[in-house]
């Protein structure tokens, strides 16, 4: 690997850890405005998405640009498109979480539920452990902390079900809360869909060592995904 | 363009193509063995994900060999990497997929709601026409067409948004049904999102023309999402 290509290629892990770093905030206060019901919050997040996804081109121009006059060998490639990758789940991610605070729209002035409301901030931590998991896995190269990032999602998963068990028994008591029942729902199907994208970030980094496209999360295929 | 890199493209473009019309009937069949309740169907597909996967990795090993080979110049490598983008998004559509499938062994046995069921099957249908569309627009590299599809994805949304006043009425109605409710509004969340990915597919062949990532479906920004 020519030391030009070294340093361009270490900029762009640094430009990408940001921009984890900035849907990892994005996440935090998207939940934030749905459990606070704070529909000033929620519409600033979605206008702070735009700047994810000009994140997004500016990685992708310098990949790009990168790749072109650097003329590198296949496994600098893949060094390259698997951040490329990445920062495309990380942009989907920030989309996931737009999603929840568009979702704050919706829920404001319905009956709530704290319970569950306290359990969607609970799977919120759990998920944004992950990411930062995943970030540093992918920027070591650490395999081990890539498969942390896997059993993670297995735990965000169980919450997953224990957050829908409770969101239906809630409506089932009273038929009133369905409609923020169905706000739950979505909110927290976001959440698990964003744990989905992290084991995806950890793949890439597996498959950036290996060339190996796997799923390290079996739990994938669990009725939940 | 050099002609072997053009004809490895096209071999390219070919692969991706057949990988998207088998997670065309993936999707449907998803949702046939769901509102059909047909838990054999549904675990034959959870198995037949994985063939979907390996596609992938396929497609992006012969994308790697091709750059490397090839050394292609920037607009080369933007097609490449569309391919690459793109499949990636069809990968996930496929697990979407799964999820619905999987859902099948969660509905199994619960009361159904006919008028929800068929407004499913009628979502599945608008889907496909969008993925067969987008398909269609990356190979042709046609931007009206890319352009059709973002607004079908409008129509998606308006059916999410009516089948999910639907199931919430009918939980209200009859308590009974929320577990079914609950297992009705993942799905249909679930296609909803399929319809985004495929706008994804259509935004990468922007992206491959103009250099630019767009969010062609400003409905991406709806409280659904």
């Amino acid at each position: 690997m020519n030391n030009i290509f070294t340093t361009e290629l270490k900029k762009l892990y640094n430009v990408f850890t940001e921009m984890g770093n900035a849907v990892s905030d994005q996440i935090k206060q998207a939940t934030e405005s749905y459990v606070n019901h704070d529909k000033a919050a929620a519409q600033a997040l979605v206008q702070q998405d735009q700047s994810i996804n000009s994140n997004e081109v500016d990685l992708e121009k310098q990949a790009l640009t990168l790749m072109t006059l650097q003329q590198p060998v296949a496994d600098d490639f893949r060094n390259v498109i698997t951040i490329l990758k990445a920062s495309s789940d990380l942009e989907r991610i920030g989309d996931h979480a737009t999603g929840i605070a568009l979702e704050t729209i919706r829920v404001k002035g319905l009956q709530r539920n704290d319970d569950v409301e306290a359990k969607i901030a609970s799977l919120t931590k759990t998920i944004r452990g992950m990411l930062t998991e995943a970030l540093t896995a992918l920027q070591a190269i650490n395999m081990e902390q890539a498969q942390t990032v896997a059993e993670q999602d297995q735990e965000v998963d169980a919450q997953f079900d224990e957050i829908r068990r409770t969101i239906t028994a809630a409506i089932q008591d009273d038929p009133a809360v369905a409609e923020a029942g169905a706000s739950y729902l979505m909110v927290t199907k976001l959440l698990e869909r964003i744990g989905d994208r992290i084991v995806n970030l950890a793949e890439e980094m597996v498959y950036n060592q290996t060339g190996e496209i796997v799923e390290l999360n079996q739990g994938r295929l669990h009725p939940n995904n």
